[in-house]
């Protein structure tokens, strides 16, 4: 890595105290946050790791973030796909359960960096899940999460809760159980996923306005549709049908689309384990957009939640930062 | 249509009883039947509707059949897509429950054809999927087909079975019941779709190789995982990180993910109504390379079924000429 220092930035009042930086698949962002963990200033880069060339990690890194670490403890923690095979430096899952103490005893630090600098890549979760009754030759089927554990230990401290469900909804959402501090397991939705791929290139997208406005009233009756036995793979069909007999218009069908999605989601958990506590504390972490529908979603079938966006993120880390100091 | 009319094509034992085609979206293919329904010729063509303009159609017809036409009763019936919107003459849904007659009442009868032929396209049919329970503002749900109701037709004459669960898979799969002679109702599943959608355009599509020959065994490990509570967006995601961990190969994943999709529609019919019956005879309608999935899936679940192919075809339209002429 270069030594390279940037010129002091602008003055702060007194030392920050971590650069916090979220390094995703398609999307870069930081933030410098003082002794308090607050946020003194953010930063957004479209330097998602599949922008960066192998080898270009460290360059990136100072050009984005360099004053901030010239300027403050030194410290920094990073998050999210960076720390994959394809990323910055490969941090091995930490098995579940995995609290604030085993993440931070599995951290994978950057060797060599500049003089007073100090950067640590978190590591993802990794769980097992039972074979179903009578899976032939397969011990166990693993799962995986990278980023969203730094929200949930955020999200865990933002809330003040050492136990409760934690759903982080989006291309591929997560379920996750906390218990007595430490994420003990979780599972991966294709959700989003698996909503653009049918409303962008299946036969749905032919009568699927994908993207109007979001219209609450189609997405509820999604929603309840898929709560019928049938699966979504029937339950898809229907906006399909809808649209054949004139029963509903393309804009709705959007939101009626993404209700029969997330409805399933729902479904398939209120059926698993992740769910039977029914009197677990349900937090929504992600976008306004994401958590609104699943928190309606959720108020449609009795439950209520509370919801927290990006700031999870930094929580996360400002906490993590913390255990390493103590 | 024009009355040009082809030279006659080589001897045949006896006048040909009818002309039967099958028009769908990507394909067009014929058979000349005898009296007994006996295939005297089949000819296949690339002329599915989506390639011909509107308009052309009475002009391919005649180009691909018309030979046939004029040395035989004159008679032909027509299924499949070209009965859509989009295709030749638009027959309107025969509303379930159905059989031969409901059906025949409802031939859409080619005008002004040249003197001596009688054209028909044969009706799709629909129903009406009750709403889940407390769907909002919905009356109920309508599913439809278009060209696998002539192949039940054609299964119920062959296997002799005037009741029974007819599964034809596929890219839109259909699960029907036949009660007392006639298709009560029907349930579709993206199934085929969404596995290609899963298999080459999604992030699964990175470790998949979707063209690998079948694998059995990994083939019955999907069929088993889809079998858990937590449904098909949670289980497809294991193909993910099977790979991740390096506990399946590229090839093996293709038919694990095939398993897991064809796995959700059976799960999803298990707890359905459809299949509720469990003494009903299970008859599979397809190709061998897709019906041979499907039984063994069945069979891992402990249920027989036999299997037909694309005859189904030629004889349900024969059956449904037998009803005109009765």
């Amino acid at each position: 890595m270069s030594a390279a220092r940037p010129p002091e930035g602008p003055q702060v009042n007194g030392k920050a105290s971590l650069v916090a930086v979220d390094w995703g698949t398609s999307s870069l962002r930081g933030a410098l946050l003082d002794a308090q963990g607050q946020v003194i200033e953010e930063r957004p880069f479209p330097r998602g790791i599949m922008t960066v060339a192998p080898g270009e990690f460290p360059a990136v890194f100072e050009t984005c973030f360099g004053d901030w670490l010239a300027r403050s403890s030194g410290l920094c923690l990073v998050s999210g796909m960076a720390g994959s095979r394809q990323g910055w430096m490969e941090a091995p899952y930490c098995a579940c359960p995995a609290g604030f103490g085993e993440v931070a005893a599995q951290l994978a630090w950057i060797t060599a960096p500049p003089p007073g600098w100090r950067i640590a890549v978190v590591p993802g979760l990794s769980c097992e899940h039972a074979s179903a009754p009578g899976l032939q030759g397969m011990p166990g089927v693993p799962d995986v999460m990278r980023g969203e554990e730094v929200q949930i230990f955020g999200a865990m401290r933002l809330a003040n809760l050492n136990d409760g469900i934690f759903v982080l909804p989006g291309t591929h959402s997560k379920w996750a159980r906390v218990q007595g501090g430490r994420i003990t397991g979780f599972k991966t939705f294709m959700t989003g996923e698996v909503y653009a791929l049918l409303s962008q290139h299946s036969i749905l997208s032919k009568t699927i306005a994908a993207d109007a406005p979001f219209d609450e009233a189609a997405f509820a009756q999604g929603l309840d549709h898929a709560q019928g036995d049938a699966g979504l793979l029937h339950h898809a069909f229907s906006a399909r049908t809808l649209a054949l007999f004139g029963r509903m218009e393309a804009g709705p069908l959007a939101s009626y689309l993404s209700g029969l999605v997330i409805g399933e989601e729902l479904r398939a958990n209120a059926v698993s384990d992740l769910a039977a506590d029914t009197d677990a504390a349900l937090v929504l972490i992600g976008s306004a957009n994401l958590t609104r529908r699943y928190a309606q979603a959720l108020a449609q079938q009795g439950a209520q939640s509370r919801a927290l966006g990006s700031e999870a993120t930094w929580a996360g880390l400002m906490a993590l930062a913390q255990v390493i100091k103590d």
